[in-house]
């Protein structure tokens, strides 16, 4: 363990407590409310029987997310995108984020003619919103796949892998992991990382806030990130039952 | 107690099991999360230090309302109004009832010039989504003034009554309160009434669905309404710690 | 009659004079203009040879209205909805009361597979456009179909009932009819209610502006609109050739 | 006179006939329903004490127009601008060229720090909507300002010249003055012109449908509108009691 | 040669230094620099193989224009129309423009089921860019044509003749040619002529820009254009490498 | 140098033939055409002597970009963004980068209160546009602050280094520099690198496309970036004529 004066008081390699609660809502296939600490998001996964234009008749799947915060998630209220009439690049960035993250974790040809639509929503932000997004999605798509299992309409898992992701960076100088709100607000560099149960990477974004990183320092917050992710994958396959 | 075959058991004169959460959330000034049954929406109240540009220098306030429902909510998913780059007919609709209800509540005078925004966002949806936005609402910007009144921004309760509301309707010819989503759809008459707590009327908004209704059904419906909030505005009292 | 002060010098229950016009445009199957008092509105019926997707192959036909207001057709020029890329939620709002009043008019499994397209004009404000469009709108509905049925093709018609709409409210204390735009800017309630020829109710909005309304006035408020919605009816007959 | 087989049975150089009505609304500062024959337009002139921000403190005013369609004026209905959300191409094009076309009518540096918007609302279409505009618009704006000058608000009139506009083009290899909507669906040219009292142009706008054409033809039709607007002027003329 | 004081010291009649460069871009169908001094536009034609839904079944082929400015294009930046979420009423009627007149030079109805998409994109502007804009996608329009004729997708050529724009305006009360954007910025009439190899007109638009011109101006700007067209369809030709 | 089987030909950690040319068009402050290979991108820089609301007031300088494609830069033509009337999520991501990148190569408090705003406007796709536009718009913002410091309009250069981007991804088992389209299309991995002249990280995005990778891979991937990186800083400071 690392000593450190993070304003969580964690050490440097610690995840914030860590919750997923399946079944959070009654009418999606899938429903996860996920905490990682103060931030919380509702991840469901709903199934469609139908694909996109461009994959009609190809006999496979899609999946796809779409994420959103509450006005009032935040510090202080934000605009509501739909009263805009648009949602902002940055929205946009994490829902492309997510889909494609989530697309890695399954085979696709073995899920029918049906889309997953993934919904993340954040009912209360306290930094590492994206990274507790992919997480819980991942189980809310698991739950819906088991379900299309057990009804009959598929014969064989799609699921591929887990994936989960963390969020690393650089506070006051120390590479730590789960950035919160106040550390992420202040931090140099912020990293998000979404890796499978095999260790190997599916996306590593990483942006310099102010000062440039190093090569070393990026190694120290991969191996972080490695950590973490391995922590998260477990604690997933403990909240559907799985063995590790 | 009326004999019934509701779908949902209750007797026509039941109101559904409602629980009133407060401090769901940590950054609004208040932060309510109310349940009608299987009806669950988030109730924010934030408060902003400025006005509409209408009512500049006027000295007094404002109250506005924001609606929205997660796209898993309902029992099919629903396109997010974000990302259709519009809110609905309906979502317009039902932030302006809401925002009128409650205005109706403070005298908006004594609350200098700031805004209180409150977000209802749906996050289950049963039936009777507007009036659980407007009773839940009610509470999270009771407490939003409590905070500026224990801060000393405000010296006077702009508080003037309590508000709640109610959906009352026709189902297979009988009058029947707060209808859950299998009675509201397949209902003749829907009616929905906000009433202070002096038993007077803030808004009715009765529709025939199918079969035009007589006087005498809707004065039953009335009676219905009257009962029902009444029962409302205990429990919104009880859930601020307020004697009846 | 009761005595007041309303600042149109009408008594209590009185209408505004009322003028319904037909063949007032040339291109629309049906095609009034409606006077109630200084407000005017253009209500145009268009029949098109199909429904919207939802109920394609269902042998259903369906209805629908729009609303508009000439830029200046109000006392201070309005912005232009067209020009500002959308509607306002006023305006949906009264286009969704529209198309459902008139929906209740018409047994629409008699339609045909096609639609009824009403749109509703204000090229003058002075109070009730919604009311007088709802009014308006009938008769110009009315004649579409008559034209369907001389040109044989539908055999049975489909008009069930007339429907007619009139705003009440309680003007300095007193419940009045027909409110004009002077009282309606000052009245403390206002209340639209859309009845059948049968004297049964299609919707009854009402809304206290400032001050909470009681149950004895909104009984009177009703009594004053069925009254002012017979006579309304009577007219439209009248209007269209038709004995009462 | 020119022999012609015109549909509408009019020779080649007649206009169709001609009305302005003065103070066809009442909240305008000048409100004027044009006809050409069967194209009927509502012209208003809104005064707005205010300029454009690229205008404010230059001690000058501002004219602008706008243009719209009822969405059943036309042979079959077309969408709803507010609705859709936009503007076509066309409705700019007009409506920036009726907003150029006034603007030459006016000394706008005598008109003050004030606006004058032209609504130009079309409720039934038969062909030269967008000269009818121009042409009513031209009454409408001088019935606004002859307000202002009324009201002492300008002490020195803005009227430089009076502008008027009218359709030309080759219907069946002949020039033709004024064409309705049958002859315009047909024709091989289609040119709109805006002259003013003096016979100098303000606009040509001249297209080629389908074949090209020559010189000539375009000699020949910039003669018949300038007989055209002549008449077009001393209409308007007549219709504010002016001497010719 | 007229004597003059234009500000490019070009004599009254003198187009700008013109060049055409083909096969500027790789992947278009056409790709066309034009230069008309400094006015700089690519234009690209792109086939598709479907028609609109208009043309759906008709055996015919379409052509189709957009138009678009670099946001840096012009002296200072303008917004850019996408980040706006709209494109301009200027932009919209340049793009109608060019799109009526490139369709006159050719013969749809030899083209097939397919679209021809123009675009028109200025990289630098310094007036003319919309007649630029059409005489540049003359030529990219026929480099596609002749890559169909060479694939043997179309047996004939629907080229039925060249066309060509030039502005010509009045500075300082002299009727010049083509005008740059020092002398556009301040000339007292700007028109747009569009020619066809023949010396007949697609269009003509010419605006006052604050003094009415007469026919007699008319009558040489006319001239100049006819001069200035002939010109730019030889250097179309010798781009082209096609006898004059 | 590693052998491989590019379709490129090029050896692995080869870049395209890349130049910077200068003042490519005549308005801007500073104006790029950047090339790598057939990738071709207009960047401009355009100062405006004003900063966004949000730094009003606070002595310091703004830097944004955006970016574009011209509809048919690309193999098949694309929509235009400006007539769709949004920005897509990935031009959104993209122009998002550019902006982050650049910020991280000055020092915006030596800018005083202006804004540079980036453009980025690909004429010309061929793989690695969002690497080309961050390399060139470098550049063009290098010319623009020039230009400040030429006019005395700021004391001392906000540069404090260069940064560059370059694309390195897994095509077909090799980790290789600078994918061409051909080779991204097909690519497992695509990684998006900007570093600065010092040799640490500004942004590293990496996205396994099909195929998770590992922690060596990304280390031989970040090795190649590294080498690119430095050719395209002295490349960029040879055409500004600076010494390495």
């Amino acid at each position: 363990m690392t000593i450190s004066s993070r304003p969580s008081g964690r050490s440097a390699d610690a995840l914030r407590p860590v919750t997923i609660s399946r079944h959070f809502t009654k009418h999606a296939e899938g429903s996860v409310l996920i905490e990682f600490g103060g931030t919380r998001v509702i991840c469901t996964a709903s199934v469609e029987e139908k694909v996109p234009s461009f994959l009609k008749g190809k006999g496979q799947g899609w999946l796809t997310a779409e994420y959103g915060m509450l006005p009032r998630s935040t510090h202080s209220r934000m605009d509501r995108e739909a009263a805009k009439g648009k949602q902002s690049g940055r929205t946009q960035e994490i829902q492309r984020l997510i889909g494609r993250s989530l697309r890695a974790a399954f085979d696709l040809s073995l899920l029918g003619e049906r889309t997953i639509h993934l919904d993340c929503d954040v009912i209360q932000a306290d930094g590492g919103t994206r990274t507790a997004s992919i997480t819980g999605a991942m189980v809310a798509a698991y739950d819906a796949i088991q379900g299309l299992l057990d009804k009959g309409l598929i014969k064989q898992t799609p699921v591929r892998q887990f994936v989960a992701a963390i969020s690393v960076g650089v506070y006051e100088g120390l590479p730590v992991l789960d950035l919160d709100y106040d550390e992420d607000s202040q931090c140099d560099t912020d990293m998000n990382v979404v890796m499978t149960e095999g260790g190997e990477f599916i996306e590593v974004q990483g942006t310099a806030e102010g000062v440039a990183f190093s090569r070393s320092t990026m190694n120290r917050l991969l191996d972080l990130a490695e950590d973490g992710i391995a922590d998260l994958i477990a604690l997933q396959k403990q909240a559907l039952g799985l063995g590790a």
